[in-house]
């Protein structure tokens, strides 16, 4: 089994799907077309006609339902087909429907069995709905380079020293860290007490060293909240201090990502001029310094298996090794799964 | 096997090759190189010199051979060489040739062992000859799309009800329906009784309702000639009615084919303004609409093949079906014979 | 075993290789960042980070080492890290690193076992050494098709009669050839007596017939050394009376090849009007009828081994096919040894 298949993946922003426009995006080499009905709910079903294969996209999408284009069959949000104008509808006529669930300002789609869909696995990103719109800055930034090694980037933030040193760089290297696995998680948190903050973290320390607190919190299939909290050296640190962001690797193919990010904060909360600030220091750090790097790497690697290329381990990649086997564990577990009920 | 090979091909229109400009056109993945001799006869060889490779049509074609362009061998129609600057001629020296023939304005390539050809095997296109030049339109559309999906769009032809509603649609889906097999053809037959004709059949029927005739003939590997008739409802169809349609699907390769159509008609046959406004109409259907449908098909089945992907059968493919087994029973039949041949 | 490893190929020209600017060229499919020390002399690594496989040339460059721009590792010359900032350095810590040696103008890489180096396998370029810099035209172009290809077209000059008929050809196809062995080199030499020179020979017989001898001594993998020498007809050559052109062909890929080429004279040494006369010869004669016949050579040999497809061999094909044949045996002989070296 190539994908960890019985997991929520993000689909895409709740504000990417109009109740009027359709989407198509590929997730795990699936092409799906997303649609909202009439209530407002979000449908899933394969972008693929199981009459003779025509994109269904290529139809049209009216009162819940999707109509091909070419021959006029209409499936519903279950996959099941109303409309066979050239016969009877039968149960075979079926296109695949994927679960669905909107959440955090966020669609989740279940590319697993829908059988054993759950959704208490759902992520709990509660820290999206407790900030006002006005202090989250989301976003969406396709990248052709595996969901994994986008996911080893966040969880080593040590290369921010390297890639970002004029703005996030400068104080990993020698923070302290750790790294802990809780259940399916795994987390990476760095300590850089008494340090000259980066740029970006003058916005809390205005003067003078700080103490910076850092954690990424992994959880599988690639998603990644990132905490951060920055106050002048020796000043205790209290949980409202800490500001949240998303970082959420979704795989379109092996080779390409669909990144999803959400940053939140408590602070200057209405503050529109500082949100736009922001957000182009966010996407040209990606867009300009980890992107093309993500991309050359990808490129390096020329179809390799990351292990077969046998990397070198550093400490600093415990967190992005413990969440690569933990990943690695999960999809052999759900294979021997499949086995299993196949078998028996 | 993958080709039906003891098969005639069309190459190309005749007048799409002038006297001085060979043309290179690849059937089946072989790239050919077609020229006319002096005679006119049509000469087709493969278009990769036996020496080193280099495409002859990177040479030049004087007095019915073909002269490499690298190292100056010379090439008849035959394939025999018939100049080399380099030592004695040898049987060894050939170049694959391929029997042609020209025939309803058309040029007919067998891609099969030259041995077993067979001019009874070409179609009667008799059609096309009975129709004066100005009274026919034909053209070359180039689709990035296999031949057989291509065929399965001209044997169902339910579809210009959803794919083409403005012009040629609305009467196909609730036709009278049948097909049958003759020999090595299928037919679909189609008869709308009653209908509004679409807007495509109003210069046959100006008012009211209208009493239309479709009918498909395939023959392998995947040449169809349509026929239709319109009268106003009740009146009598008499065999001069009818006018006919080649669309001739040939494989350039697995994944993109040389489309063929020729229109014919018995009505206004010297009317340049309507050929102007009918090759229009067609050329826009076809452009606009089929080939879009047929490439993102192409394009969502992935590389898959089409049984592979457990397609729902409708009554509305019979035809295509059987088409599709009739070709496959050819094939296998032809790989059986060939393994025949090369076990005695 | 796909390449011969043990061997020298060339990088580029030493021209091409700046202090300041390193230079990334793919090598038998590696792709190697190639800098300059300190002292000015080569160094070449595996473009490609063993930790996390980002290219080093993403990085930078300064005192003579090599700092990966993603998580700061640095590697000297050697390969060996010589910068962890996040531990201790081990001597796992490696990057690949090739022996380079700068001579004749060029760089030259040895691309297999760095324990098996050997600089008297260097080819004896002296020819280079000995034109004044004003008599040399060198260059590099950069061409999709194999590096064999490449060699027969050198190793088999009859072409120039087909391909080059308004400049270089016109006396080869009759001329007086013979090819022999030498060790590991083949030679082809031609003889053209009393012929009219082509155009450009001119400038060595400038009127009447002349006597022309061309002789191509090729050495593993592909690099060939072109001599000529045209006299008056029945005017006795001496050895003063020649001019030698390298051309070097180096895999890229087993599809693309680096072509180098440094043409040398013994006559008009300070004319930089011929000079510039000579290179726009030798470029718009490979670039407009050379190449772009090896690039549709390659293509129509649509991925298929070119013994596989039969060739017809030709008294002009002798040398190219001795040449390729001693180089498959080289590679065979290399392939045993390190199977050998693998059983014991």
């Amino acid at each position: 089994m190539t994908w960890l298949r019985n997991a929520w993946y993000q689909a895409g922003w709740s504000s990417e799907l109009a109740a009027d426009a359709p989407l198509v995006r590929t997730i795990l080499d699936d092409p799906i077309l997303f649609y909202r009905e009439a209530s407002g709910s979000v449908a899933a079903v394969l972008d693929r006609c199981p009459h003779r294969f025509a994109p269904l996209s290529a139809g049209r999408v009216a009162a819940g339902e999707v109509t091909c284009g070419y021959h006029g069959l209409a499936f519903d949000f279950t996959g099941a087909c109303t409309r066979n104008p050239h016969g009877p509808v039968t149960s075979r006529m079926r296109v695949r429907a994927y679960p669905v669930v909107e959440r955090h300002a966020a669609i989740w789609i279940w590319m697993g069995d829908p059988g054993a869909v759950d959704e208490s696995k759902l992520p709990d990103l509660g820290f999206i709905d407790a900030t006002p719109e006005s202090a989250r800055i989301s976003g969406y930034m396709p990248t052709r380079a595996n969901y994994q090694l986008m996911a080893d980037n966040i969880l080593d933030l040590s290369h921010a020293d390297y890639l970002h040193p004029d703005t996030l760089g400068g104080m990993m290297t020698n923070a302290k860290s750790r790294t802990w696995e809780e259940g399916d998680t795994v987390t990476a948190e760095w300590l850089a007490e008494a340090c000259t903050p980066p740029p970006a973290f003058r916005a809390m320390v205005r003067d003078g060293l700080a103490d910076i607190w850092t954690q990424v919190v992994w959880s599988p299939p690639a998603l990644m909240v990132l905490g951060t909290a920055a106050k002048p050296a020796g000043v205790r640190r209290t949980g409202g201090d800490e500001a949240y962001t998303l970082h959420n690797m979704v795989p379109e193919t092996m080779t390409t990502t669909h990144y999803f990010f959400c940053s939140t904060r408590s602070f200057l909360t209405d503050d529109a001029e500082f949100s736009a600030l922001l957000r182009a220091a966010i996407t040209q750090a990606f867009r300009d310094e980890d992107k093309p790097m993500l991309e050359k790497q990808q490129a390096r690697m020329a179809g390799h298996d990351f292990w077969a290329l046998d990397p070198i381990l550093l400490p600093i990649d415990a967190g992005a090794v413990r969440a690569r086997r933990k990943l690695d564990a999960l999809i052999a577990k759900e294979a021997r799964a499949a086995g299993e009920a196949a078998g028996g």
